[in-house]
């Protein structure tokens, strides 16, 4: 099934414990669509560009499936650009610079010929950005998965509180359940968030892996325990696209398929942070994907005699 | 099998966000002792305490199939005493009082009648206590596991060194595996401390559940994610109980059967932190265990169609 991606694609400047660099592609979207297309085509992506985005990434994306009619580039304007530095512990970070660039005036519009997807990713962007995505729908998509950031929390709660309310899915991280809430069990913030309209919720724990709620029903899902994670940057998108592009590929929205859409999008996630941007993403084939999947099977294998 | 079990039994006073206790029971070995006593029988006890200590806690574990001949009673002395205050995410506390009182002259003896455990667990006490324990056991038991703490870092780390070369398998929390290394990656902590002597490691990680670590394995037992977590007391001592006790009862230390161990010790864990101190363990049935670990299956059982 055809699965439309709505988010940023953008240039990072990143610095962790395991080294630096200038200046290379990111965004959510960009992630989300690396991620993704392991499992569907086509990827029917909307963002905004500047005349910088470099043509052989679009020509890599284009031919993994994404299709580029809902980008909108202005030629002479410049990408989105984010640079950060990661602490220690790769949990949190610091923004240095945040320069919006085209961002500013991104207002997307909806091809005509992206009407007829049935899965639905919005990336973190303003809510009010989010919500126009989702107004400009003909139809009601199957599943319309949202992430967010504790930024919109702090400027724009309301909007955002209004824009959860029209998805089926929300993705969050633990801090930011916790923010959006005012509950510190994850529980009862998960109760709080289903309560808002999300039918399910995913709370992801960085290297704890993710929770999945659905009505009363809990599933975890682990990370993979890894050596080094040389940068963590677009680990959550990734999860995100994963999770959204196996869901797509299995047309099936079930509770059951999410746990395994889970797996799909934390198996993704952990490829995504062994190397620097998404440059691990454009390497790994379907056989490191399965064999992957496998390590996550036998992870949490267990018999009781 | 038979299960030896040292550590401290003691009072304790506990403030959490959801109430306060004056004077409950507590220590290690008494949260151990009723939790290992749900699998196996005899529990060989082994500890110190005051004329102080209540005869029903002692009748009650009794009951449990505990036994008391390791246990030093000093008719004029007052038990171990400990006073803590828990933080909101309640992973963090402040101790606010602890009085040694006997345990300051803690030189356990092994009864004879002791000799015949093929299951020893050393709880937290000064790493000289636990290699005097060890030292006086006449043949090598199946499994020595050991717990400690940060503390012993600080204070003793040679000791503490020396007798986790002692061991067959070491029990921290996460803080304490990376101040016991130097490493961040818990992959890479694990490396450092199985060099150190132990075949076997479980690091646990609270409200995100555990990684028990066997030669380059790994096992990832997830937690169950709860409304409220009550009072944390004891639920690493409980988990331990747990683990050890099934590992007793099964009479199979294989990885195998570690991860069944540890599901086991996590079940009992989850029991311990719905009330103050051990008054949960005082009441579950093995029904109440069995369907704690039904959820724990159901909490990360997925198929991938």
């Amino acid at each position: 099934m055809s699965l439309l991606i709505v988010g940023t694609m953008a240039f990072d400047a990143l610095e962790t414990p395991f080294g630096k660099v200038d200046r290379i592609i990111g965004g959510s979207a960009t992630y989300a669509a690396y991620s993704a297309s392991n499992f569907t085509k086509p990827v029917k992506q909307v963002s905004i560009i500047g005349g910088d985005f470099p043509i052989e990434e679009i020509t890599l994306l284009e031919e993994r499936g994404v299709e580029f009619e809902g980008v909108e580039v202005v030629p002479d304007g410049k990408s989105f650009f984010w640079s950060g530095r990661y602490h220690m512990d790769m949990n949190t970070r610091d923004s240095l610079i945040t320069d919006l660039n085209v961002l500013a005036q991104f207002n997307p519009t909806i091809p005509e010929s992206y009407q007829d997807c049935d899965f639905v990713m919005l990336g973190n962007l303003a809510p009010e950005v989010q919500m126009s995505v989702i107004r400009q729908l003909h139809k009601k998509p199957k599943l319309i998965i949202m992430d967010t950031m504790n930024f919109w929390m702090s400027i724009a709660l309301d909007d955002l509180k209004k824009a959860i309310g029209m998805v089926d899915l929300l993705l969050v991280n633990d801090s930011e359940a916790r923010e959006l809430t005012g509950e510190y069990s994850l529980v009862k913030a998960a109760k709080k968030i289903q309560a808002m309209g999300p039918k399910y919720l995913i709370i992801k724990k960085g290297e704890h892996g993710a929770l999945l709620f659905y009505e009363d029903k809990i599933f975890s899902a682990p990370a993979l325990p890894l050596e080094d994670v040389f940068d963590p940057t677009g680990a959550g998108d990734t999860f995100a696209g994963g999770f959204i592009g196996y869901l797509a590929r299995t047309n099936n929205v079930s509770f059951e398929n999410m746990k395994a859409a889970v797996i799909m999008g934390s198996a993704l996630a952990s490829f995504c942070v062994e190397k620097f941007g998404p440059d691990r993403l454009k390497e790994i084939t379907p056989v490191d994907i399965e064999n992957r999947v496998n390590e996550f099977i036998e992870l949490i294998s267990f018999n009781i005699a």
